[in-house]
């Protein structure tokens, strides 16, 4: 709801503020119409802090020339069906698009692609390549890893990212999309809920005195985040960031984080083009036929709706674009003040 | 220890046994062989729950026509870098030795290579595939589907799968092989618990009053274990069964869960070429670097060891080929009489 903190935006508005402020800060105009409906879009879907809350902080790392507005991605080496691409240090939206897009001609090939790519910056949402690929027809597989921000276990110190990883698949003329982070909690979710003095639905880290804790603030004090899963989460965070790095010849999360910011991340992104598989004409079927089943799960709560990854998204999308984007004021001022 | 409960079995002495009990059981020389060292490398590395406990299930299988000796599997389909296999019903380590090598011949010649492969049956320890690619020098991601056993998020019924995913990259001669199951506990861990009347050190579930508890014997009786990261897990288990499904043409967590056995899973196997890569003669100092960075970290606890997934198994596989296996003796037992 509107109120004395926050304003509706239409969505075209704030498209339209992203691209007169990319523009100002020197990018072409096909870079800052593209950047600026991913931004866009990312507020659309809901996820604000890949959206319209990062937008300052993107513009800030251009000022700072952290990030190349119009910088293109190239390709470093080609092993067949694998890329390795030099995002040089452009927008990591643009790049993550482009690589998605690389990926999905190289399986329109060889059935798969995969392109690694180094050197280039935060891609805000993974979940917008997820849906970027599935969308066309395309399995996906992608992750990023980024500047540490969780220990390993048994750990204090912060030596793994939560290198968030993204499977997507064609459903119907939508996608079902899980993009998660490794840690159990972001940390925006964990700075709002502190903000609001409210706890967490489950233990998100650890206290200083080493005990798991609901409360925010207690973790963010601590810097002791959980990973999924406690031990595994923490492993899967390790080889995500092995693969990101060591598959584009790129940085990784050690080495990012002896950085003052967050820059110069390794992505990998893999599609399989489903159109070739020789059961293609049965694909919609056998997942409708998994969902239709998951879906008639017994709640533990009266009607819940038991939701598959993604499907929450669409109606925030729809709702999104009916009412406007909900946006904090004092982000919004900021916004038409670049 | 030894104990009058356990007996230390050379492995030797073990596979001999089990290359016996397959014989006789119809197995052709050469898959006997093979089929009995991966029993018992599992049970030299520690996963006896996959090795030496779960031979006579599988022999079981076999008698009862469940599972096919001698069956070969075979291509389905070619969608170049993309292969679709039928496993006919054979062992499922043998499927899955022959698919992970066929994944690797992919990558030799593409770079990348995925193999998908339907009808075949449990693969009992997923690292065992990871270990085989990352130690000839590929990148490894795979997954298998299985029956039914944890609920939704949500949900009180057993829709998904704990469909182990498995990351596996070269590491110097051996390898990191992170084998995760996407349920906290395997019910394995939490029977072994609930006999010895011992708490998990974690929440493993939803007792039947829906509450977390650390119970193993309230999670077996609820039959609620709990994925890792609570809905992420689940998003997880819900993905990797649909791509397990889609990509092999062959059943879902759903449609295996109708049978009376778990038999007829889909599985996956993708392999990366790291000799094609450009920055092939770097990689193991970069992962190196990331070892020893990750090792470096301040633990919680005095001078713990921070360890990397599959570290581990190089210890207990060196001290179990020296000292022999331990294996419950009423297990043994039952060996030496199949």
């Amino acid at each position: 709801m509107e109120g004395s903190h926050t304003i509706r935006i239409p969505a075209s508005q704030m498209e339209a503020e992203f691209i007169r402020i990319l523009l100002k800060h020197g990018f072409r105009e096909d870079k800052a119409r593209l950047c600026a409906s991913i931004y866009t879009a990312n507020s659309v879907d809901g996820v604000i802090s890949h959206g319209v809350n990062r937008f300052a902080r993107f513009v800030n790392y251009i000022v700072k020339g952290l990030i190349d507005a119009n910088a293109e991605p190239e390709l470093d080496y080609s092993a067949g069906a694998v890329e390795q691409w030099n995002g040089n240090s452009g927008p990591g939206t643009l790049n993550s698009i482009k690589c998605t897009e690389r990926a999905m001609e190289l399986a329109r090939n060889s059935g798969i692609g995969c392109v690694a790519l180094r050197n280039t910056n935060h891609w805000m949402r993974g979940g917008t390549y997820g849906w970027q690929a599935a969308k066309a027809g395309f399995v996906f597989i992608g992750w990023t890893n980024t500047i540490g921000l969780m220990p390993a276990w048994g750990a204090t110190d912060n030596k793994l990212g939560n290198n968030p990883l993204v499977f997507a698949v064609p459903y119907g003329d939508e996608a079902i999309v899980l993009d998660m982070a490794m840690s159990q909690y972001s940390f925006g979710r964990m700075e709002s809920k502190a903000m609001e003095h409210s706890m967490l639905d489950f233990a998100g880290g650890y206290n200083s005195s080493n005990e798991l804790t609901c409360d925010p603030a207690e973790i963010l004090d601590s810097k002791r985040p959980l990973p999924i899963g406690y031990w595994k989460g923490a492993g899967l965070s390790l080889l995500l960031d092995i693969l990101s790095a060591i598959l584009s010849g790129g940085l990784s999360t050690s080495e990012i984080s002896k950085k003052q910011d967050e820059t110069g991340v390794s992505q990998v992104f893999i599609a399989i083009d489903t159109h070739k598989l020789g059961n293609f004409p049965s694909i919609q079927n056998t997942i409708s036929g998994i969902i239709a089943d998951y879906k008639n799960s017994v709640p533990v709560v009266g009607n819940t709706t038991i939701r598959y990854p993604g499907e929450r998204i669409l109606q925030i999308r729809t709702a999104n674009l009916q009412n406007g984007i909900l946006v904090n004021r004092t982000i919004w001022n900021e916004i038409l003040n670049l």
